[in-house]
């Protein structure tokens, strides 16, 4: 058995590429450069895990100019905060996980995968619609009615929380120094965005020291506190 | 309410803006360049179509490079003769039209279209997994679900055959010396592929006068006795 990993270079889909070489006969990766801010930054990440586990990795331009969203280059501000904030709907790109999702399953046909594997977790949020099981069920459907090869999404995380998956990291031996999850895109974590929130958060709940550097080092509770009181 | 028309240059699709303009305040188009033979052939027309109905129109280029096709520039010759021919299969593009849709849909909801206008239709083949009604259905529930807008795909000739939409273009006054059809992709439609067969059947099986101009200009009947024999 192939299988195709959807593979961002964030923590989530770090852990995933680590779980799929142990599981599976054959693994490549694709990632989307979807002119998001942290594309490139992430890239950077993908390469470096890639090369360590042997994997045969792929990036591909999707072409976003047409769309608005703060996400992307040449949008407005991140919004800093919990996800589950309005502003971070600034943050949705239409339909981007449906276009990554289809464009993936036509390259895994192109490559003989049989399988792709997706890093969608239970904590993935509300405020965008294409991560709703309401969304990511039909899609499913669709990739496997829609391929010759039947192709079957996985999504070995869909009910852990980002915690969890953390803590499976560990087992893996991931070294989150290369993984990146900053939505500036910096050279370094801002540490108050939703994603450096919610890294913070995933290393304090499961006790493991956080490797990452952040430009702002407050803690996670402190950061909690003060989003909280907005 | 606002459409937007996955609008490719061909019959069908032609059929599909005129019928839009009719039945929808406000209509945009998109177009993708998917590295195929014919994609700029095709959209000549599509310019001169939206042009003359005063559509807004917008090119994609999807980067196909990556994916294996006889379709695609690059790839092996089209094969000739009917659609059903094991040969088809090498057209294939994989997940093409899951790809298309995904984007058009992220596309639509940039642009505030409430609907996506979609011109497969019954006689759409099952050499083509993307093209098959166990597609298409998860496919614009996952569209749904995964937009704000919960855009609609619509597919108003989902239970035609082409030669009916070809009845319908007359009609409309359809100019289809201004659609385009043929793979191969050339100044003139080449009149032996499998789309200029459908073409040709389609104009003899509604009795009108086939505008086209094709190479081989063997007529429908001729033709398929001709590849009925092979």
């Amino acid at each position: 058995m192939k299988a195709l990993v959807v593979y961002s270079g964030g923590m989530d889909s770090t852990v995933l590429l680590h779980l799929a070489i142990r599981e599976y006969e054959e693994v490549e990766a694709i990632s989307f450069d979807y002119g998001s801010k942290h594309n490139d930054r992430e890239f950077r990440e993908v390469e470096w895990n890639c090369q360590r586990l042997g994997v045969k990795y792929t990036r591909i331009k999707l072409p976003f100019e047409h769309f608005e969203s703060n996400l992307l280059k040449g949008g407005g501000e991140i919004p800093e905060g919990h996800y589950a904030d309005d502003t971070m709907k600034k943050t949705v790109v239409p339909f981007r996980n449906g276009i990554m999702l289809a464009f993936a399953a036509g390259f895994a046909e192109s490559r003989d995968s049989t399988h792709l594997l997706l890093g969608n977790h239970f904590g993935d949020h509300a405020v965008y619609p294409d991560c709703r099981k309401s969304f990511i069920v039909p899609m499913c459907d669709a990739i496997q009615a829609g391929t010759y090869k039947q192709i079957k999404v996985e999504s070995p995380f869909c009910d852990m929380s980002k915690t969890e998956i953390c803590a499976l990291g560990l087992e893996f031996s991931v070294d989150h120094n290369h993984s990146y999850s900053c939505y500036n895109g910096g050279e370094t974590h801002c540490g108050r965005c939703s994603t450096c929130f919610e890294r913070k958060e995933a290393f304090y709940e499961c006790q493991m020291v956080d490797p990452t550097v952040y430009i702002d080092e407050s803690s996670y509770l402190k950061l909690k506190t003060e989003y909280s009181d907005v």
